[in-house]
């Protein structure tokens, strides 16, 4: 089975319990988590060859995060040591019309300073069949821009598939600079998860109103737009997205659409209770990269990429804690009690 | 008042805290319970004269699990003590789409590798004028099912009514064996409770397409195996199901239905917000029975049942803490905001 | 910025952790509040002077009361120390059906057994703008009733305006009780919240037909019974109310209607999740007080409160833990995904 | 086996987590305990009959105060359901040189104001062989000394056995109060337990110097005392005290004498690493008694409570959760490891 | 770096919150571990190559115990997956002469119930240098004993050095059947761990007085004990062993003697404070192998397990969660304040 | 009262749960804590008029430090809001011989990277009497120490007493630099607390050999090298310092010189059990400036500063939450069963 390697930083995670506010507690849960950290881990999870390749502190913090990696069966062979700090975020759980909230607390981390030279991409790749990143990772600081450069170009030489998720953070850069730093790594890139602001904000892109109460009727304008990122990028002839209609933090639909080689893939709709509305996302790029693996059928691949998204809604953690059997047997039941069409 | 004995077995539950999976958890929140008793609860709580009979180790999880019996005022001298252990059974409590699962570790344990003799049903039950058990108990082991033919023998002799929930429990035993062993002890059963599965599984009798997101609407099919039921077994004239829609582990409609002596009554329907899916049916059970010591109506009978039912969804734990005036204030809501008739 | 005091009582509330009931608790959590308490938490939070006059008992408990509040930069500087013990109150949450119940221990505290005598008005409301009560305090005492009247005739002397919310508390004391006393005290009042049932039993005046299934129907006789209280006391130029429609502990729909010299105001509707239904009526209030302060429009005022109520729906605790930006960003939502209109 | 009744109060015990004081915790343990009823889970747990009498109101808080008795076997068919409300306090664990300390709020409770008539001994003594009571319950209320009063000449009419505990407590009532009510019920006093300052407090008998580091020296003075009592009392031929050296909150040394008719008794020196340091009276109490009615000697009646009074230093709560095999294993080590001579 | 095979089971280990007893507690912390899971996992941690061979099944309590180990960098790859369940021990930690206490819930695991041939040596153990297995493992199950005698034997034939803590449990075996079973396994072993007991119950050499309270001071008999085994199995010319004073649960001295090729050495004695006195064998064993594959001296290599073991006495959880740079640190102090010589 | 302030830096201190370790926790308590916040809360706990000076960041968990200092009552209106982060410290409380440890990620913060100009000393000191900060603000940024100089200047010129903690950091800065640094600020300083390591590494004078197991006996070195500071720094007339011998995490003895105008004073010795040992120092230097305001004897300044110090071992989290009474009854029991003279 190919390694699919993933490359980002993990963060360590502090949340209130039982729903408290940030200024209200005195005690935090502490777990670990990171975009491309939460793909290798349900890479891992559903029994694939997963790499997390990052750099943490060599302190106690770090350690945990380690752990907390391998724990799971993700190899950590090559997450580096050193460097002065783990990122911190806080995560403040919402409550219907109030937003779930994030404080970071993430510069300066071993990650963010390291130099783009700290990683030898020949080692690193020469058995890898996936290579998988996030928007987060070039937007922490231009030599990880460098050490991905450095990384798809290696890939583009030895045909290793480049997978990445668009994921553009407000907090972390511009759309100006997203835009430039993006357009450097879109012309490796073999498959593309572009949501809601993403293709905006990170390609310039116009697909989506960013209302997003009424996500999933802008079918349309959204497959117009990973249409065009095809043609601009295009290696890129793979784009997929998840649509939402979000009523409040409990309650929200999810579909999802997948555009290959111009021909048009949708999903089913599924009506949500949310517990945590977090790392979805990389619950349905960690599917999809699954999918690629096992050589799903596009349709199979999208709708095992949404299937886990929308399971990591009822999971505490940035970790999509479940299993290749829970994913099938959601799947199982469109059409079914739980599932709208 | 004439006592109600239940048999069968407690075990301890371990659910890991705050919507946790039990594979990322290292904490448990550790209560007791068991289908028989937590009826014996539920009577305790209503007032009524309720003896829990069953076998516990004679070690400090035993005499905790005796404890949370008595702590609610149920009669535990017919207990006995000794044996290798307590039955555990994990609880992972899911969310929306992600099924609320369980890991039984019940094997070998005290209740199940007692022989038929340990329980002097002479003593037991010389002053009982109820004896309530759930087709779990015959599902543990063959001594149980010899033991529970000889309490329903001496039931019949004495006058005393027997309730029955068939309660199948597919990772216990086969339909096959449940129907051989149930057909020995239905014979015997005055009072029968069959939900969704039951009918068929237990008493291969068809009432039900297992899909539980559409039971209220098999109303008639229901009817239909209820009557089977009592054209079967003649001495059972009183027949009682629960119907649901389940649309996720949150979200579900609630109604039930009783079959007397070929009338029908049906309870109003609930709609439910759902905190922890757990012993409803045992609620229920217990209901029906308080119904029957205080000589209600058979319609009260039933609606009483059925409130206590649904106020176990809104529980934490196996046992339906919750008091009588409790019950009657959800009936008497029905017509109103919180019941959708 | 004038100076707002607001008089009541402050007590230890007790909840058992994660939705457990009393009768099966060990744990709980303890936080503090009450209703003009939580008033001048929230104006403290919006950035306004805010000033809780009270009495709390001179050791640990009465000690961490006075923390809870400075915390979040309430002036202390008028609660007095002293007499037997602080109120405490069991908040029990309920699920579904299952409504949330309170049992009171709040007798013989030592704001309770405090004579009138006890508070220096001339020195407390020196430099005051507005004085701010509700119907709680002088259900507690025959003193608290004196004091009140004192308190409230030196703010007519002082042109001080004076904000009631009539806050009827059944287990308190009588309709009767309650109309007599208020009687003494709303010619004072120049603004006046009466929620649900205070209409009748405070006042003697008839809004609300006390089904909280369907309270936003009643929109008519709600603006009646308003108009009526303004007509009866004409110093009280301005009245507010909350109208909900109740569907179970989860799930309701907000909205309020603000009566101001003869002009009707309402406010959009909010279809809620709830986390704890506690306190949005002090949100809502110090929602008002705050408009007032601040000259917003009448529109505004009760917008603005309104939104600060609702967001009281998602805060664990007595005290509205959110921030002026907050309740904009909810205010700014009307129309649009979240808020029905 | 005889009944033994025991006669007090039962409260609220709340503590802070994890060694934190009350004014920075938001989080307490709930349990539930009192000098007499503590008596009574001790002699239930080692099996004797053991009923306490008292009065809880007839809410949650009530009824959970209940459950904890009959949860470890206690009868509570004698404990009233009624009245205002169930005392509470408010334990705050020292450590090292801090004094663990306790905010009393028991004022007003169910027990202490109900009338002394609320009690019918001739029931429920009628097959009572010991009655238990300690100083805590006539310092309540003056109904309860009447109660007392009543209840003790019963027990003499009746041959019932009286024991009582001192059990001074100075933040209930002065010196001179107490030697007043008790010189009216030592008459009756047929076993007497006396630590401490409850010599002089509440008998006027110097025997010991107030110095807690260094009671066991003085064991001269108090041997003088216990005669003293005995003479002044001659029902009270049996005189029971606990000798300490507090060092500090967690490490102290233990030993006990008995003058029974005039012969003195001494149990061996415990050191003890202390975990929480209330209700080891309550435990010393319970062991003698149990001794009472098993017909121990003299000797191992006071080794036997003393080593259940040490294991209660080891315990969480007011309860002294041990079995009679843990209290001989401690008593069987005496000379070895763990005990000093 | 060659790699360390480990054998034995992994269970649950169940402890409740806050030095609570099993019988009051509703809350237990979940941790994982096991005598040879606890030496993989110090071995992993001090950068040792360390593989845990055992079975646990196939669900999520399965999943957790391989990923507590994982978590920690031990090789997983191979614990099979499959059989009825995990061990479970419950743990309850003792204070001062309240002993601590375990209830074992371990028969009819996977690990008890697979069969000899489950294990395929010749694969397991072809690259492996070290072999270690403790006394429990063979009082497990027959079938263990076969398949140790096989694991042995290809040890013998392959050069591998086998480590045997004799670790008696007097719960799961006799004296007798333990010295049947040690006896056809002794003659394989290279090095051999004997402690407290262990030389008579399963050698049946008289070592001890089994008074735990002065074991240091018996440092002669221990040594001639430990000369008694290198006579008997001519091929184990090293033993080594724990001597302890254990005055209290939280108050004892340790020290350790080796006999090497009848060569004596001693460790230093350690004053030690116990946090939580469980697995510091294992943490010693550990320490011994660490030493042995890094090529110790003899006198390093006790010093160094003696160090690591009375760590342990301070951590959480069955696992020895320490650095090599922790355990040099506390050697380095001997002679200094934190250590006894 | 005349005003302290204090200047320096608040962190978000998160401290694993029940003794465990940070790489095996997923549960931190979360408190706030620093040591010139640390003295601000003692001196406002003990009644004293305490500001404390800093700059925190504008989101929640900004705002929460903030809350957890008006809790207490310190003045906060000089904190700025604004910058990146707050700094944080990972605090694993150790046990016996497992040293506690910490893991500061407090790089970056807002209060480190504020330039010297923020602080306008003209308005904060105008009405202060006591200015003090300790060695730990000038090692973190030079704007700091730029900005103390100024400060100190300022207070020259008023008349305003300096008070400095020495409080040197090795993993801060080194023993060159802080030297450097502190010589700039010494001669500004009125009184001086220099403990441990803080004479040779901050200002060059060797008082004191780093064996912490034997602090005490060194008392001569410790006398000469605070006449020393004086001598060097003239206007330093008054020298503090704790002295310990420290067997293990949790026994320690203690005591405390004087040397003021040239003479000694010593404190009692006490032996104390720790629960915490952090942030006693500040608690010393509170103790101290509680004095000065007051205008204790020298003699009495100091006892009340050691009793302060050795208080704070027996508390949860950085600040010293004890009474003035508290401090009393301590300082009352030397010579008696606490204190060893």
């Amino acid at each position: 089975m190919q390694k699919v390697v993933t490359f980002g930083e993990i963060m360590l995670r502090l949340k209130p319990r039982e729903n408290e506010r940030i200024i209200q507690t005195d005690s935090f849960s502490g777990l670990y988590g990171g975009a491309e950290a939460n793909v290798a881990v349900s890479l891992a999870l559903l029994g694939d060859n997963a790499q997390f390749v990052s750099k943490v502190p060599a302190h106690a913090i770090g350690q945990a995060a380690l752990g907390a990696l391998s724990c799971y069966g993700v190899d950590t062979s090559e997450i580096h040591r050193g460097g002065p700090r783990l990122g911190i975020y806080f995560f403040e759980k919402g409550a219907s019309i109030r937003n779930t909230s994030v404080v970071y607390d993430r510069a300066g981390s071993s990650f963010a300073v390291a130099p783009a030279e700290e990683y030898d991409w020949d080692q690193i790749l020469q058995d890898a069949g996936y290579f998988y990143f996030s928007g987060i990772t070039p937007a922490i600081s231009s030599a990880l821009q460098k050490a991905l450069l450095a990384a798809c170009q290696y890939c583009a030489k030895h045909d290793i598939k480049v997978i990445c998720d668009l994921n553009y953070r407000g907090k972390m850069w511009s759309p100006k600079d997203a835009q430039i730093a993006m357009a450097k790594l879109m012309p490796y890139v073999d498959i593309c998860l572009a949501h809601d602001e993403d293709f905006e904000a990170t390609l310039g892109i116009k697909a989506f109103d960013n209302d997003m109460s009424h996500g999933i009727e802008q079918r349309e304008t959204f497959i117009q737009g990973m249409k065009e990122i095809s043609r601009k990028y295009p290696k890129c002839q793979t784009v997929a997205s998840i649509l939402r209609d979000i009523h409040s933090v409990e309650d929200s639909k999810w579909t999802a659409l997948m555009v290959d080689h111009g021909e048009v893939f949708q999903a089913p709709v599924y009506q949500m209770h949310v517990w945590e509305g977090v790392a979805s996302g990389d619950a349905f790029g960690a599917g999809l990269v699954h999918g690629l693996v096992h050589h799903f059928s596009k349709e199979k691949m999208l709708n095992y990429a949404l299937a886990a998204s929308v399971l990591k809604l009822t999971i505490s953690g940035d970790f999509n804690l479940v299993s290749d059997a829970e994913i099938q047997a959601v799947m199982a039941k469109q059409g079914n009690m739980r599932v709208l069409r």
